[in-house]
């Protein structure tokens, strides 16, 4: 018995020392530039480290029949301070995961079902595109565009992993035809005649 | 025709200014504390971003039903330099990751198939574990001992990313057991009796 | 005069300037990945920069005859997001820090007293044992079990720094059997027979 | 004479203590993951901290009316592991500096003559554009697309700094239009018609 | 019409992924290791990202003949987090930046007018100075005492990045003699004879 | 027998993927911005772990009564890459550690033996002083100007880490007199008069 009680104590007092292990995030909390405050540790329960909205195939009925789904902080803050995170790719046959970056990560894809042609654009402006197979894994490295479609006439699938808890998604047709930039500096900046813009801007929803 | 002139000189003088996008690992050559040296922009080809060794089961006729196969800067060297690395698990009926830790690197998994139950301890001894079915992910913070079970009756896969190009593996039993600690240091720093430090020495190889 | 003032008002202008030469922790606030939040400058004192609770031996009489003090940043606020936490080891003849990790920092030993024989073993599984004596110094990197055993016939006592604020402390025992997990599991993670894991278990105050 | 060869010998020993305040780059040993390899302290010289690239405009008379010269690591070795590197804007009457990211750093910039528009998208697809006049400063948050185009009827010029020795430069119509992506790619990727990408692949020196 | 319903679905799903590619600083709220708390994207507009008090030349009319402007996170809010940060220099004919560290970042200076004699000294007391003239670019490596002085007889001016947010200044007289160090510790730690530290005291308001 | 073959093949397949645990320095190799390049780790030691230069009192007989004797990465090559160094304070009854910063890491000082005055100023010019007891541990911040000095009238000793294996080590007095630095410049960056700059030169061994 007094074994025990001189090891709780010791227990007790080096358990004290142990902090910050994880961080769960609390999102109700302003974000700071390393990432969320964290919920205390009393309240972290094993469900925070779980996510299970990657389980089932994203809707792909629209303009690009294609989806994605993200597991970042938001939607999994167990991620928070860890410098990782998650999402889901499928295209439907002729599905496109349209040209995109991710400013703040690098993404590692592994290739669930079907055949995906995926490719990647350097600083140097040389293509790196190879067509992958279930099992398969790519990496594309942080901040440069890049895109996935679907090689194969099925239904195809990815999980996708991020260097961040927070590692951005801008996709170059949203960014450039999707707001309110106008015309004007879209075409100036980008070679693409008005008229073109124009139209992607009416088919994406843009103004200006 | 002046135009493409004007413009290739314009290009060719940005280009030269655009570097290290990606370091794809130089293996022959020793390594720093932050990766491999880079081989040369110009030998790297879109299939060194690419690796192919996690697309089948590892070999789980074994003494633990299960095999983890890596897919770290060794294997896989375009990952060098971009904070990722990956690896596949594979649990036959029965089949055990054996409690472990990544001295470098947090860790996301995703179960591909089977059941799996997952879980780790935290710095203050408390628990987190988990029962996870195909697409539920699961993350396990640096550092800390975790372990994986086939919870089916099934053969189980995971594909797991990590936060780091070399998170490094070090697994328990292989730690205490499988070198020549000698038995007195090992029992006595883990509190095992003599007894059961030799004979899982015995199996596991390791001497003294 | 007039110089005073010139100056003077150089000055305030300047100081206003320089924020975050350091970030005393407020303990009260929720922690984020990086640490606590700041207390405002103005109430920093001198004081905040220096710990006094590692000048005396811990108790050692407990079952280990040792004791970690930590001067982490709970305990000296001033480490704060300086990327350096402390703590002080004591060892009673015969005593022994079992086998741990810090999931997250690398530690540095400075042996004060008595002789300490300390180790490490690697994800490789190699083994790095050393008998030191006062003055040396010996560095074990991140997240790989290591520890420390009273290797002469009087006290020992060392101090030590790890290369974070918040480094966690995993003792192997409490994590596997000072909690409850249960024995199935720990047994199947391990291969220690269920016997010997509910007899720790019972030593350490686990249940399961 | 006594005091000064005390002196001298602790300078000494203190001096071997001192390393790597800076790492000028090798330019000719291979990249890591961190930056190029250090030439020995014995060779570096003042001028290897100054760069005098950026002090005349760069030649304007191409198709975007405008010039980026970059002072990176490859042209300022000084910069080396030091975490910012350099360029200069140079925009003549209507000059562009097209839709582009650094995918490895922040970017602040400071208008030195003349009027600039300037202005980046977020991954939110938010825009953020300003005119700026000289002396003004803007900041482009890492990875995200953004530009900057004559504002005034005279030329202007900027310098700017990033937060990263080897930035990265990715010009949005270059990685489309200028290398051997099949315009089927580029096209199934970016919604433009396949004809608006063979013209531009015309303009810019592109196959496929 | 139905493709844009779902283009915007998509559009909706996609952005709510997409967070913090930037975090500008609520600066009502405590700082962190990491920097402030952002505000929330909603509230962010393109001015938060413009800082327009480095247009004009500081003050010089004083003791130094010079004048540092900073555009710090304290100032300029969208820097925060980003790694960057800037400021201005002028000096005035015979004007002094006195010997200074930023203790946080290094530093890139960019001279805008006039001619400037600035250098920095190493750990290892090796000196390396520069002359420079507008268009010149050199850098501080972070930590360093450096200094710049006006090398001509007009008016120079600087524009100067740090790589930090929030890099620091100590000045060196001011560091000595601009508090209540008491003479006895400053005398002692800097070889200076108590009268002179007395005399420095008195111009810098210093007491003690 | 089969179960340890099928073991040992698991064992050989796992050690295979656990890399770079630890960076021993190659010091015959030229550093990088993150360090040495690693020696292979068949050659690593466990002495490699281990530095014994800090366990007797440096040579105090010199002007400043006191000693500096590093454990740096150029001293203790197993440092490299883990973040943190070594170093062992002397002071002689009188001796100073003088005004100093370490431009590249903070810092954490325990007291060996007898009793020391350390203090550092922060970059809003506050002074933070104390007078230490053995077992007292002060945090220095990084990059600010520092010094120790014996509050007693016996030895003190202090064993200090570093967060970083390199750094750096400038004294005040060194950077300042110890060089060709000209005493014009020296002066005018100091408000020191000449003549106290030429007498300073004069016995630290400066010219100019």
């Amino acid at each position: 018995m007094l074994r025990i009680i001189f090891l709780l104590s010791l227990l007790f007092a080096l358990s004290t020392a142990s902090v910050q292990d994880f961080c769960v995030a609390n999102l109700k909390r302003a974000e700071t530039p390393a990432g969320y405050p964290c919920i205390r540790p009393i309240h972290v329960k094993a469900k925070d480290f779980v996510f299970s909205g990657l389980g089932t195939p994203g809707n792909t009925t629209n303009i690009i029949s294609a989806a994605v789904t993200p597991g970042f902080v938001a939607q999994f803050p167990g991620l928070n301070g860890l410098g990782l995170s998650t999402a889901r790719l499928d295209l439907a046959p002729k599905g496109v995961i349209p040209m995109h970056t991710h400013p703040g990560a690098s993404e590692v894809l592994f290739v669930l079902d079907g055949a995906i042609t995926a490719g990647f654009v350097s600083s140097a402006n040389s293509v790196y595109v190879q067509t992958l197979k279930p099992g398969q894994v790519m990496v594309f490295p942080q901040g440069l565009l890049h895109f996935q479609i679907n090689a194969g006439k099925s239904a195809a699938a990815a999980f996708v992993t991020f260097s961040s808890a927070s590692p951005g998604l801008q996709i170059l047709d949203f960014a450039l035809f999707a707001n309110d930039l106008p015309t004007e500096l879209v075409s100036g900046t980008t070679f693409l005649e008005p008229a073109v813009v124009k139209k992607l801007k009416g088919v994406l929803g843009g103004t200006g």
